[in-house]
């Protein structure tokens, strides 16, 4: 052997350590940002991005299966923006995988029946060379498809196939993780909701009063600029708010007519039996707080609510907004002892109360909502639908806005407003 | 270069390579194991004893830390069979990698003034070198304490702490993962029990039934050799099956007295009122016939009973066992039309109803569930607190044998039974 022979040996030797390197720090550097990830959007998104970059390719779509319906949806496909698209999980490449549970590996997809032409000619790509692989979870249940296309300089080797294999592996455990959470919270959330449902059906009159609670209040809240976690808190704390109803005598809760003082005190401990009954709830870190907000929706910015008294900062500022949405939705719905008021004396109401009950940052972000996003929560559940020339009459008009309209009765928004709301302007 | 000198450094690269792949299959099958588990403990034994492999280590443990109370407690040691230990998060070399979150590697355990001996001394074993790496998350916050013993054949290289590293990267987020879903899982859990308790208490004297079913329904189970994963989704429907109760009228819930036929059957709507409100709820793919389930805990074997009038194997075999457990707590409390029934009257009941309402695979599981066990769920929120003594009198007593003892006044288990059972024995 010569010395350039050796060198050589020696050069292949060290290149495939190097690629072992290149590879173990890649693949564990994906591993990790994969395991950090929350949210299958995200995990999603980054086991495309990766994997494209690993295997040095063109583009990289993640199908998933849903089994029920047999069809394959795009979470994320390089090239089609956000689109999702969904097809029927026995078409093209990704059909295929799916159907034989065999990885697909070709030079030339126009050369192969089974791809399928469609998505290039919508988006004008070009694909050649696919590397098409089942994501399998530790049960051998197919979650979905890979799809790598155009391998940079060449085609896919099956050096290529071992690494996808590879990603696969780490990419399933982590869709699935994934999913079981999002599942188990989707439950939580439901069940949060059909119970609200539940306990406000037991007074008709006050029926969908939590779950239109929880979104005049997340509409707020979005003019305040909250942050996703903080609404997540707010949509339980105000689809809770009333859970305390469970513990207040029904005949008080329907009485006809006006209430006797003893009775609205009765009606009054709805508030801190809230609280008590979410101080036995085991409440994860960032919904700790969820008692407190929620049993205070009826205290006053000026120390005059109940149950505890408090005062401005020491109310929760999710309560003071719940505290709006929650009057709003009274008074803007028939009660026992009263009919829904007229639009300008419900906002008279919201605004006088303003820096006495309320607190008028929250008055603010209220005055401000767009007019069509608050109908269409207020004819939610009702027999009326807006029609879509409502959404263009509205288009921009905010309550501010609509309240120095009142008193032009030619005004077209405020003659299609009281479509929605039979009490009317004033 | 001589031709064996060309051999050792070719070796030396062929030595890399080998070394590079082997670690790479071994953290790679370690990162796809530590996905597909679930289960904190599960997870964090896979660490341990994947650790203590790769690293060629004599022992690992991982302490998670408590940040409330500052403490380190032990989910998984080696040498420490199954019981946790808890210490102060400033003692030991633990301890200290948790103050300075400083990687700590020595050679001789006994020459460092931070180790504490005192494990050693508890379990015999001899500590020689050591190393310890905080566990971080992606925050920065450390979750924990790696703490790898003894390496065999020499001390801990850098290299061994580069590995550490990537492994306590990839296990940070599996433990964090995990941790994320059992409290959310805690949370669902915890949801579900304060609810039935509310609803519970709506009747001051169904208060607490819910649980106790809950719990009867699991001693049965455990006789027929449920899964933990079935024992889940009968603790919810156990723990569900009287929601549709919230639908009921007060005035009649809480009746004193013989309930009027019209009556009768107004209450009888709690049954099919609990399927339709969780009818209303996602429930994930393991739990989705909880609707079902719940709903049908008044369902006889023999199609007699309601809201479907379900025969035999039609019934969902968890609610024959919750259709067992909810008579037996009606009628050993007291309800406002009647007392509580004397315990011989109480099982003469649930059995002469085997075969027709019951199913006797449920009846048998029952008879052969221990005195004790029951005594605990039936006092459990009462003032009477079962003696120690009592545990050894019964120890071993089934229903079925407590039964054959009935008539023999001086049986010490009669005399005993009677001090947890007001209602008596005959």
């Amino acid at each position: 052997m010569t010395k350039s022979e050796y060198n050589t040996v020696q050069d292949e030797q060290a290149e495939e350590a190097g690629e072992w390197k290149r590879k173990l720090s890649l693949i564990l550097s994906y591993s990790s940002k994969l395991s950090a990830s929350s949210g299958l959007s995200n995990i999603l998104r980054l086991i495309a991005d990766e994997t494209k970059e690993i295997l040095n390719a063109g583009r990289c779509s993640v199908y998933l299966l849903d089994r029920e319906k047999h069809k394959l949806y795009s979470w994320v496909s390089h090239g089609l923006d956000k689109r999702q698209i969904r097809f029927s999980a026995t078409r093209g490449l990704a059909g295929a995988t799916v159907s034989t549970g065999e990885t697909i590996n070709i030079k030339d997809a126009y050369n192969d029946p089974r791809f399928n032409p469609e998505f290039d000619m919508r988006t004008g790509y070009r694909t050649r060379s696919v590397l098409c692989m089942p994501l399998v979870n530790q049960f051998g249940e197919t979650l979905g498809v890979f799809q790598v296309l155009n391998k940079k300089n060449g085609v896919f080797s099956t050096q290529d196939e071992e690494v996808l294999g590879l990603l696969s592996q780490q990419a399933s455990a982590a869709v699935e993780n994934s999913m079981l959470y999002d599942e188990l919270k989707k439950s939580f959330t439901s069940f949060i909701n059909t119970l609200a449902q539940a306990i406000d059906a037991r007074d008709p009159m006050t029926s969908g009063h939590s779950t239109r609670v929880s979104s005049y209040s997340q509409l707020i809240a979005e003019q305040m600029d909250y942050s996703s976690e903080e609404m997540e808190v707010l949509n339980y704390a105000a689809l809770l708010h009333d859970l305390g109803k469970i513990g207040v005598k029904e005949a008080i809760l329907t009485k006809p007519g006006q209430l006797e003082p003893e009775e609205q005190e009765h009606i009054q401990t709805h508030a801190a039996i809230t609280r008590k009954i979410l101080e036995q709830i085991y409440f994860q870190h960032e919904f700790r707080d969820i008692p407190k907000i929620a049993s205070a929706h009826h205290e006053n910015l000026d120390g005059t609510g109940y149950p505890e008294g408090l005062k401005g900062e020491e109310i929760p500022e999710i309560a003071r907004i719940i505290a709006v949405a929650d009057v709003f939705d009274a008074i803007t719905y028939k009660r026992h002892y009263r009919e829904p008021m007229p639009f300008e004396k419900v906002i008279g109401i919201i605004v006088s109360d303003s820096g006495k009950k309320f607190d008028p940052v929250c008055v603010d972000a209220f005055l401000n909502l767009n007019i069509y996003e608050l109908l269409k929560i207020m004819t939610d559940e009702t027999d009326v639908s807006i029609s879509e020339e409502a959404e263009e009459i509205f288009e921009g008009v905010t309550i501010k806005q609509f309240i120095s309209l009142m008193g032009n009765n030619s005004s077209p928004v405020l003659q299609e407003f009281v479509k929605y709301y039979p009490a009317g302007c004033t």
